[in-house]
């Protein structure tokens, strides 16, 4: 463990709400738009989960005097400081001795560092070059967290009451090691939660203001101890209900999502994080159902969302990506006549190619989306936007007309979401009824 | 335009390159991990672009202390600061006040924005609620930038001689809004340049450090006023050029990148940003060729890459995503003993897959992908990470066999790209051939 220290307990007695956590993410590829800043997707939510929400993240330049600024301003404002990024071989990498003078601490060389540097590139059969020995430098007062997937390791700091983590930009070295090794670090110091502090109901179908104003009389009557926060995103809106003072514990908080839930109805998704696909193919899973997609305007996406789920091929029977006529008429049998009637962009297409889909490869359900996502295309009746999405179930079909917003890519979007949101309310319906009037209605 | 003001003019006369940029993304929601930051990639790599570095990204809490306090930093430390976030209809969004009250503006209700708003709702056919008047508040002293996806409005101020920009969150709506109004506004302050900075050569199936290797007698011929950049993902490198001494004019750079096209040969597939999807789609269009494909392991990803262009429907004949042996016999016609011979993941279905789906959708070309993308499945001659890619061409059907490392999205990335950049070079080598020759050999 870190060697004693005079200041070096950690900040201790403060409730987790309010240890103040910052993540400091390094890289001038972040800032330039080359690679996405995924650690704070992660790591925000490693830390959300267990009720210590990270009160910043700051994205800095690799250059040592703004590394230095940064970490000079961060130390002193925060609790706990986790820096990503900046410990690899290559010459641009800075930050521990930029970290080093703002702690006043020496580097030391760490043989064991060495060793296990040099057995990993042994075991890869890989030569281990002089700027490798780069990453056995450490603080003289640090841990070593081990890094099981590459050659930097990750630091531990207690110094000043307060705790540094530095940890390597990959995220396949990065976030086991997180898991593995901080979070359990964090709650032994009683800086996090050993267990979620949360409650998320997740929605679809229904606007962000007016689920709010369906929800704030419930919201009320629980008073200022629930902490509420939405999160919308194509189609779909999140809430999640907290108690930021610790005054509601955790059966309080479900028992006010399960009142939510009731009154949202089948608005209402799931509880937590599944996506409406994952919800879908529990569904599909459940029932011994089959889905079969058939796509023009989203191009791909809808069969890909059930075809990402490993084991898909037990529910997802599969799909057809066809946006010319002769691609619908060749691959679902789309008839030629009704296309010449009423083009491909129609109530009507849409319903034969989700029969087309359901008949050709054999499936109970089956969704179809046609439509103009843009900025080509479009007619006076059916402008940029238009979406026609069928649903084909085993007692009927149907279609709906849709209008999006937006550029293309959130055209498409929200049509998959639509599509699969009209889908889980169907099997939402079904698995009301006893299973065998439902076969029986088919 | 803005209301004139004694200290309002922007900086000017800096060189584009000093003009220090920040970017302030609001949202608990991002510090939570419940949304991806993708702003910082959009507007770090747009402003990249045209040679004004992003040089710092601060993401902090919806609290309008926190936001204050962050504001007011990055006001006096930036020439031009964006906000993203926090401009939304619900209780958590205090942005404008916080911000209000640093520039020490006061906030005005604009009957403008009101009529904009109510449009909008009326036009989609849904309720406005009271609490979404609570944007059309702006500055006294600002401009509105429309949002012709979203009920937001963007805000502008020019003030102390520094630029504010606000945009609304959601990226179907802030990204049209900042390409087509923010860019030429912070163009015609002389904040960023008029076009792109530097030449970007575009390379795949070349690991980066021989890609390095190959190009340095040219770096070296240049000498030290070339800058050099490179960046790597999924199987394709950029490699950036650029003068950062502003030695060299775009003409040279254009030189230096014609002649590291030279030598790379069909390594090389384009100057600047275009997908490898879109390099395919030009080849085809301009030889009248058409594509189809047919897709287990990729589940639909590979058809959205051509579906994705606008007009796609004159070279994509189409695409059948299936995962299961079912759907590869009802779909294209791959024989069913071939299955049980050789297994739905073997060289023998890959090409059934192609030569089906070309012969299904009457298309020239068709590419092909099965595989085990994982975490389930495979076996011991065909582990986790394998996949067989098939082309199948006017002049003959081919297949090969792969192994990506990672986990399943990255499989999936690696195999696209993979398959598209086969394609690639495939309409190379035959937009090589006279077109009457090409003919008769298919």
């Amino acid at each position: 463990m870190v060697s004693p220290d005079t200041s070096s307990s950690p900040p201790q007695g403060k409730p987790v709400t309010q240890v103040r956590y910052e993540l400091l993410t390094l890289g001038d590829e972040l800032l330039l738009g080359l690679a996405a800043n995924g650690h704070l997707g992660f790591i925000g939510g490693e830390l959300g989960r267990r009720g210590a929400g990270l009160r910043r993240n700051v994205t800095v330049t690799d250059d040592s005097e703004a590394i230095s600024r940064q970490f000079r301003e961060s130390w002193a404002a925060a609790d706990v400081v986790i820096i990503t990024g900046g410990l690899g071989p290559t010459s641009d990498d800075r930050t521990r001795e930029a970290v080093a003078g703002v702690l006043g601490q020496k580097l030391v060389f760490d043989p064991g560092i060495e060793r296990t540097i040099a057995e990993l590139f042994a075991r890869f059969g890989r030569v281990m070059t002089p700027n490798n020995l780069k990453q056995a430098w450490r603080f003289e007062r640090s841990d070593v967290l081990a890094n099981a997937n590459g050659t930097a390791p990750g630091l531990w700091v207690e110094q000043d009451g307060k705790v540094l983590c530095m940890l390597p930009g990959p995220p396949n070295e990065l976030q086991p090691m997180f898991i593995e090794q901080v979070l359990p670090r964090l709650a032994k110091l009683g800086l996090l939660r050993e267990r979620e502090a949360y409650v998320q109901i997740r929605t679809a179908g229904i606007g962000e203001s007016l689920l709010e104003t369906r929800l704030q009389p419930i919201f009320d009557r629980a008073g200022e101890d629930l902490g509420i926060a939405f999160c919308a995103h194509a189609g779909r809106v999140d809430c999640r209900l907290s108690s930021p003072g610790d005054r509601l514990g955790l059966a309080d908080l479900e028992e006010i999502a399960a009142e939510c839930a009731r009154v949202l109805g089948e608005d209402f998704v799931c509880y937590g994080h599944d996506s409406l696909a994952k919800v879908c193919a529990d569904f599909l899973r459940a029932q011994e159902r089959t889905l079969a997609v058939a796509e023009a305007a989203t191009g791909g996406l809808l069969a890909n969302a059930f075809a990402d789920f490993c084991g898909a091929v037990k529910f997802f029977a599969g799909g057809c990506v066809c946006c010319s006529n002769d691609a619908k008429m060749q691959l679902l049998d789309v008839p030629e006549c009704l296309l010449q009637q009423h083009g491909a962009v129609s109530s009507e297409c849409a319903v034969a190619m989700a029969t087309g889909a359901a008949e050709k490869l054999g499936a109970d359900y089956a969704l179809a989306v046609t439509g103009f996502t843009g900025p080509c295309g479009g007619t006076h009746e059916n402008p940029v936007g238009t979406i026609y999405i069928a649903l084909h179930a085993p007692h009927g079909v149907w279609s709906k007309k849709l209008s999006y917003p937006g550029p293309r890519a959130a055209v498409k979007e929200r049509a998959v979401n639509t599509a699969l949101d009209w889908l889980r309310r169907e099997l939402v319906r079904s698995s009301r009824v006893p299973p065998q009037s439902a076969r029986t209605a088919g």
